[in-house]
């Protein structure tokens, strides 16, 4: 059985980095399948989704990296193509992925003990942004 | 129900972008299924997976990124493994990751406006590339 | 079909690359599944699971690589929440992300003739893991 849903998020941009674990725990028990994956993809090219111990120290670490390795100010040639002041954002989006799969059992995802389920908006401005949630299992 | 294809590409190497979007909107137009997941895999450890705007700026950035960030012409321990010239494609196959999964409902991906899936090969020599593609789904 | 197995193994922690393939090979045999895709994932935020050739040329090419990017010794922000001292762990694992899916038919994990499932483990001391193993298909 595959069930698709999504959920909305507004966010600062900037490396915007938000626990989305709950909204994925709720999809699964939603469905009352026992065993299988749920999938989180953003459709769109300037945000991310990954896995991290979601507290504010590594919050910023995440940002401070992310900043040095592809600076939002610098040129980018995508800035040449549109116009647009975000080719950080997309360097990075790619970089990161956009998606993520978590396996449940016994309706639980699977996470480790200190681990949630991060959208990270790169986008340089604030977004309102859809989260595409798909369930499989059994 | 899962449905297992591949089809193949010609790469000039030296991360050289691909839009593969069309090719995985094929294969789960062919399979009649309505809602599922279509599952990008290349088998070799020199090319990657992500999504992006495929455009020509953004194909620059990420090419500049990547030799920043890996330079092909440096020394790396791989290259006295076998005699190979390729250590950088290597680690940048092993930080994009191998493979993207692209959720579809009602017969289409489930992607951004301006977000196209990429196979990316970081190789430094023109490839002949299979990319296996799996859809799942009912 | 879904079936949850996991695995242990220990590490050394500090970028320790550990081939997982024949763990992952053993578990679609187990099933005896003939076609689908099987899911690695870690339940924890300090480590990553990719693909690469595994051979000691790469795995030193690896290490040296995340260790210039987010070397282990700098002040991260995650120090000063808990005390610990492996910020760096946590944002290359985020990076890598956790999980792998690979594709498999006729039994076979779909993979290249040089391409391995790796685990590594970012943390900053020995770790006893756990790997989640689902296999899903027909």
């Amino acid at each position: 059985m595959i069930r698709t849903t999504e959920f909305r998020l507004e966010t600062k941009g900037h490396t915007d980095v938000r626990d989305i674990t709950a909204e994925l725990e709720s999809a699964v028990r939603e469905t009352g399948l026992a065993q299988g994956q749920v999938l989180a993809f953003v459709p769109g090219s300037t945000a991310g989704i990954t896995t991290v111990e979601f507290e504010p120290g590594l919050v910023r670490d995440l940002e401070e990296f992310f900043e040095t390795l592809l600076p939002e100010g610098r040129d980018y040639h995508h800035h040449e193509t549109w116009g647009d002041d975000n080719g950080s954002s997309h360097v990075r989006a790619a970089l990161v992925g956009p998606s993520i799969l978590i396996p449940f059992n016994d309706r639980r995802l699977l996470l480790g003990t200190w681990q949630q389920v991060v959208f990270v908006d790169f986008d340089t401005r604030p977004r309102r942004r859809r989260v595409i949630v798909q369930v499989a299992g059994e």
